[in-house]
Parts: structure tokens; sequence; C-alpha cells
């Protein structure tokens, strides 16, 4: 078993998954791609009539957001009975709800009702009635802020509790990566209406200046080297190698070769982001056994990674080893042909518009440290891709404005001391085999025993703010 | 020295201020006339841009609010001089200024600075330029919100401490009536920001179904009952015999006359929303001391118009006591030849805006214990009225759901607590003497005893609030 260290920042840091276009943030973006076999998890799928803008008045109108329930194991209002909500990240819910088993799994003991809002703009939920409409131009995106999400899952929680008489039931939230932050921010903002947050590898201290912008790159880049540090030094050249052969003759097409592209590649530029967000993805799924989260993998998939790198047969070229590495990612199953380096018709994701407008997470990488292709993030450009891209002006300072973040002058400790409780059950996490989202998997017959030991921590906690909300002793309220 | 009776709900709606216009709240409104001459505080005036929509990223544009500053008496960002900020409310911020003495009182012995940041939408703080176009249609008018004016006070917050290298500095919120209610919510939702708030004279649960919507008329007319039960029932009366005058041939020109009025009555409605806010600003004003906070009044101005309307001469009629006695609030200099109902021009007033968008707050009228004209609060009646004049449809959940206020089922203490640090700085004003804002304003040598005792607690509050902070206890961040 590995040893607890429980460096908060670092666990944030470790689970913010991006890609690496120049430094925005993607979580669960293009690169991953949907399993189209859903768990066998039971529930209704509802919808809600939304306010699409909850903080103006103007006639904005209304878009139905979806949302699953599962009662199968509700105590009821008479008891009490809680209310499990997970607050939905950016992309299908349902692909959360199969991906969250601990809480499916934990809901018995509790006597608890699930619910898992989704997030307006993604899967089902968008306004205007299509995606088409809703990602057309930035006045239909203006509405897509972790905000307005917030006060979507606030409003949602209200009124079914009012259909069900269940105004005194304690609410616990959950989330996972950027639901972690809607969960963290969520439990900060509307006390009044939960207990506690779980909030599971969210990086909501990779803002403005609060971190060193060098901190992710340079935490991901230690994943790798710690399996081996050839294999941190090949994949460290092989950017080099990659802009080299882009510049020669016929240099791009016979990278779409070596990298079995579908189509002609453009610029160098496209693979790197592509190969960039394999090495940010791997390290998030690094699950100690074999999963099946953004893609199917084996267990350790960054060892995998490195073995091939590092064992490829004498005198085969730096891009070639690359290819074997990551191959492990895009197509372990082997039934991949050819690869797509974007599969976005549009060019525009919810999230890329998030990062452009208030999800701006500075990311640098280190010339030494890091085995990405060196930058330093800059606001000035940020702020003309964002405009050009977008349409749009990031605000940077805006998200520690509304949600904190800085330990304000003297204070060591957290700035919100909400996560203090949430981190002790996150604690594990920051083990050497840590891994983003891992906490909130189903359990599996070949977890370790520091995630076995974590979950307990877990359990212990929900009971807590439960209990402690039962004697009225008001976690929800005390401030 | 009256006793202290911590009653908080009967605080917060003693002190609540409104109109009669059928249940629409209006905190310093229309009848209120702003007083010309202001105090001699001094403080630099300054202007800051802000966003017009905080929580959407549609290029609705900026404004340039106003702020009142003055350090004179601050110690500086090294020695963590902490940041007083009154919560501007519906008015111009120099009315508000000059009557929160207490501020400017206690800032030499806490080295603080003051900042009296100006409320959206009213004063000098105007989007689009100006008050005619910002109040042109809802559409204009649709971010004109409690939690947008919490949102600029939060920016500006941290734009002055970044430019003063005054991160570390402490921050106490102030605030009375609606300028309370911000200041509670403020604390609330950016506890990262704040350190502790002072709302005197916060109605935060006036909302929904939180208390019955009786409590605070029934409130205003123990106020006259306490001081004579004849000018409890003389004022009873009135209604109905203002009523039947106004039926009678000529009889609204009689009312014109008896009343003085500038222009020709056209309907009795404005006359009983004219006296029945008299009534409802008496007991919001009834200071201990003359005072001129609304209007120009003598000390304990509610006894002077139960006395008036006593002691007129036998034969009188109740219409004529009803003026003698208004008249002390109308016109106690004597100076008003004839009284104008209706003031604003374009007959909408900010605050009638907010009372039709979210500041609902569910007023009725028993025909028992209350003296005024008998009604019940009528949700359809209500949203009918709002399209009707505004074009817009109030969001009768919404405050709650944002800000909380209800019990939660079991609950049995304050919903928030950060009201029940502020209640023990508020509990005096639940004497038999308590009046609206009486606690902000300045000492004076007739000040009574309770109240004299009040600021001792609030002082001992606030330290309290700001060495927490300094030794790390973080009053901020707890929760």
């Amino acid at each position: 078993m590995a040893t607890f260290r429980p460096h908060f920042i670092l666990l944030l840091l470790l689970l913010c998954i991006i890609t690496f276009t120049q430094s925005t943030p993607l979580f669960l973006g293009k690169y991953a791609k949907k399993p189209n076999k859903l768990s066998s998890y039971k529930y209704k799928t509802q919808y809600f009539t939304q306010q699409l803008d909850h903080f103006s008045f103007q006639d904005s109108g209304n878009f139905s957001q979806r949302y699953l329930i599962n009662a199968d194991n509700w105590v009821g209002a008479q008891r009490k009975g809680p209310i499990f909500m997970y607050c939905g990240n950016e992309g299908d819910i349902e692909w959360f709800a199969s991906n969250s088993g601990f809480i499916w799994e934990i809901a018995p003991r509790f006597g608890a009702m699930l619910l898992f809002p989704e997030h307006r703009y993604y899967g089902e939920s968008m306004p205007y009635g299509s995606k088409e409409e809703a990602y057309k131009n930035s006045t239909t995106l203006s509405y897509l802020t972790a905000e307005q999400a917030i006060a979507d899952y606030a409003v949602l929680l209200r009124e079914l509790k009012q259909n069900l008489s269940a105004e005194g039931c304690p609410v616990v939230l959950f989330g996972g990566s950027y639901g972690g932050m809607l969960a963290a921010w969520m439990r900060l903002k509307y006390p009044h209406l939960t207990v506690g947050a779980l909030a599971s590898s969210a990086p909501i201290l990779q803002f403005e200046d609060i971190v060193p912008p060098e901190t992710f790159y340079n935490i991901v880049s230690n994943d790798f080297r710690r399996e081996s540090i050839n294999c941190f030094n090949t994949i460290k050249e092989s950017w080099g190698e990659l802009q080299s052969m882009g510049e020669n003759t016929d240099g791009l097409n016979q990278l779409t070769k070596t990298f079995h592209l579908c189509g002609e590649l453009k610029n160098t530029q496209d693979l790197s982001d592509w190969l960039s967000s394999a090495y940010s993805y791997l390290a998030m799924v690094d699950y100690p056994y074999p999963s099946d989260f953004l893609m199917p993998l084996p267990g350790h998939p960054i060892r995998e990674v490195c073995k091939r790198i590092d064992s490829a047969a004498d005198g085969t070229s730096v891009l070639d080893r690359i290819f074997y590495g990551v191959s492990i990612y895009y197509n372990f199953t082997g039934a991949v042909n050819c690869f797509k380096l974007d599969d976005d018709p549009h060019g525009m994701s919810g999230w890329q518009w998030q990062a452009c407008t208030e999800m701006v997470m500075p990311m640098s990488s280190d010339p030494e440290k890091s085995m990405f292709p060196i930058f330093n993030f800059n606001k000035t450009y940020e702020e003309e891709r964002c405009i050009r891209s977008y349409g749009v002006k990031p605000r940077f300072r805006w998200i520690t404005t509304e949600f904190g973040g800085h330990s304000d002058g003297h204070y060591s400790k957290l700035p919100f001391s909400v996560l203090q409780n949430v981190s002790e059950s996150l604690v594990a996490l920051v083990t050497e085999e840590g891994a983003h989202h891992l906490d909130l998997r189903a359990s599996t017959p070949n977890d370790p025993d520091w995630l076995v030991q974590q979950r307990v921590s877990e359990i212990r906690l929900i009971k807590g703010w439960i209990d402690d909300y039962n004697q009225g002793k008001g976690s929800a309220f005390s401030m």
C-alpha cells in the first residue's frame, strides 16, 4: 500500500485534465471517446424547464434540462432520506452517472435518492432547441457558465424537494473534475441547500496566480519520468523531431503515414496537440486496473506506454516509438485503422468556450521539468486567441472573485474550508497510484487497499455531514 | 432603559419599509424626500468601470459605478488596516453615507478605510449613460438585481485591494434596510472576501412563505396602537370614510381640498397609498430624538402624529384628523403649501422594478390587527400587475433559492448563521424604541442608554471578527 501524502494542491493539479492547445484546459474533451456501452445502472430520465438566464430579467427564455433520478433505495421524506446529487460535468450526464459507481454503491446504506442533473449546453440539455443553435455564436453561448449551471442545480433541487415534500431532506453533493469544482462551488454558494460536498479531483486552485502555471505539466511529466527516465526523455525529444520532419519536403505526408492518420496532416501543431492530450489523459486515467472511462485501457496505462517506447527494437526512430506508445491510449483494442485528429465538425466545444470566458487556467510548460513542448502562458496571446476564435474576452480574475481560492495574505490554510472537509476524503488520491475521478468509480475486486480505505473515509465523512444535519448541528449553516 | 427582546423575525419586519401599493415594498421610495443638505463627512468621489452583466458573456457593455472613499484613518495595507464597506441601497449613495454616522465614528478606532459603493441603477451609477435610458424598458432594466449589485461590490473590492496591495486587509460589511440584506447576502456568497457583516434592519425573511404575510402591517399598526388605541382606531376607520367620500359627487374634489393636494385627486387609491406610506415610514424613523433621514421630524414622531389625531377639537372629522396627523410626516417644517402624491415623472422607480422581479415580499393586511386597508397578497394578481406595469414576471421563489431563509424542516435556529453573529449586534434594535437603521446613525447626546449599549456590542463584535481574521481563525473561511 502506497503512503498517503496529503498535498492538496498537487492533488488538484495532478488530476486536472487538459489538452495541450496552448494552455486551454479541456477536461473531457475531443480526444476522449464516449463509450457506446453504458452501465447497467437503472434510472428514470426526466426533463425540467430552466430559466436560461438566472441572473437577469431579460426575456431570454427557457431550456429543457435533462436529469437522471433513482429513488429505489430512498427511505422517503418522512424519514429524511438524503438526496445525493452529482453535479453534471461538461458532457453527457449518462456517461458520468455510469462512471460514478461509488455513489450507486453507497445509496442503499444511506437510504438515499440519486440525482444526476445534466450541465446546460451539454448532452441533451441544449438551449435554443439544438446544439447547432446553442453553439451558433457568442450570444447564444453566453449563458454557458458555471454560475448559471450551479443555479440550475439549485432551482431543480428546490422544485424537486417541494414536489416530494422533501424540504427537510439533507442534500450531499458529488462531482469529479469540473463537476467536482461545481460541487465545491455549489457548497460554497448554496450552504442553505446542501450539507456537504465530495469534490473529487477538482482543480479549483488552477486559476489566476494561485499556483505556479508550470505545476500541472510538471506533475504529468513526473508520472512518466517515474516510470522511466528514458520514456520521459524520448517524449521530450520527440517534439523537435516532429518539428524538423514537418519542415522537410514531404514531411507532413511522412508524419501522416508514421502516425496512421486518416486525413493528410496540415501542420505539426495538430499532431502535437493530439499527442500531448494523450499524455495528459493517461495521467488522468492511470488506474491500477483495466478500465474504460475515456478509452479502453489496460491497468497502469502509463507504465504500458513507456514499456512500448522503451522496448522497441534498436534502431526504431523516436517518432515510431512515440506512435507505438500512444497507440496504447488511442488504440488499445487494436480496432482503429486510422486516426482522426479532430472529430469535432464545429471546431468548437463547450469547454473551449468556457476556457475562453471564465475558466481560464493559466498553464506553462517548464523547459527543465516538463516533457511537453515549451511555452509560457501569455494573457495577451490568450485574449487575442479567444476574441479571434469565439468573439469573447476572457475574464481572468472572475472565478477567483466569485469563488475565492487565494489564501488572502497571511492565511496559510486552504482558502475554502469546505475543501478541508473534502480534502480528508481526497487525501488517498494523492498516493503514487492516484488517478482522476478514481474514488467515485465503482469498486472492483482489483482495488488497491488504499482505495478501499479511501472510500471508507469518504463514507464516514458523508455520514458525519448527515448526522450533524439531523442533530441540528448544521454543517449546512454554520459560517 | 428598555429591555432587550431578541426576537429576530420581529426585528426584521418591524424595520422593513414599504409603501402600501398593494403589497409592493418600497424601502426608501417616492414619498421620502432626499434632504438637500448632506452631512459634513469628507470623502473622495470616484468611478469604476463595471461589467453590466457579471453572469453571462453577452456583450452587454459596461457602466460607471460611483463610490465614495475615505482613507484618512486607514493604517494602511502593511498593518492590515480593515476596510469597512457599506453596501449601497436603492438610492443616492451620498445619502446613505451621510446617514451612517456610526461607521464614520468608529473608523478611527479601527484604523479603517471607508468605502461606499453605489448600487447600480441608482444615484449616478446609471447603465446606458442616463436614468432615462437605463429605465427605458424591461430589457434595459434587466440587470437591476441584487446578485449583480453584490457582484459589483465584490469586483470593486478586489480591484481596489489589488491596487493598494491590500489583499490581506479584512473587509467588514455594513448595510441598513435593503443595504443590510445585501450585506448579509454578500457575506453568505463571498465569505472569501469578507470577515463579517453588520446587517441592520434587513428584512431577509420577508420572502415566499417564511413569515406570515400579515406580520409587517401588524407590527407597524401595533406601533400606533401602543401610542393610543384611539389613534389606531381613527386610522382604521379613515379608509372607509375616504372611500365613501370619494364616491360622492364632487367627493374627489373635496378630498383634494381636505388634504391640500396640489393637483386634482384622480382616485382614492392614490390618496390611500400616500397615507399608508406615511404610517410605514413613521414606524421606520420613529427615532427618540429629532431627525432628518427621510423627512425632518420631531423625536418620537408616531407619538406626535397620534397626539394630533387624538387632540383635535371635538367635532373634527376623521379625515381632518388624519390630515393633521400625517402633516407631521409630510410637513413638519410647515414649509409645504400643497402636496404632490407622485413626484416620479416616469411612474417607475428602481425599487418597484426590483419588487416585480426578485424582491417579491408577500404582504397582507389583517382585518383585526392591522389599521391599514384590508387585503390579501395574491400571486396571480401580483404577476398580472407586474407584467402589465413592467413587462416582467416575478420569480417568487428565486430569492429563497439563491439566499435561503427557510429553516429547512427541523431546523429551529436561524437559517443563516451569519445572521446569528449579526443578530447579536441587532438585538437591541428590538426594544420598544427600536427604529430603522438607527444603530448605523451617528451618535447624538440624546441617544437612549440601550442604543449606546447596542453600539458598544456592535463594536465588540466587529473587533472580534477582525481579531479572528488576524489570528487566522478564519471567520472568513470556516464553513
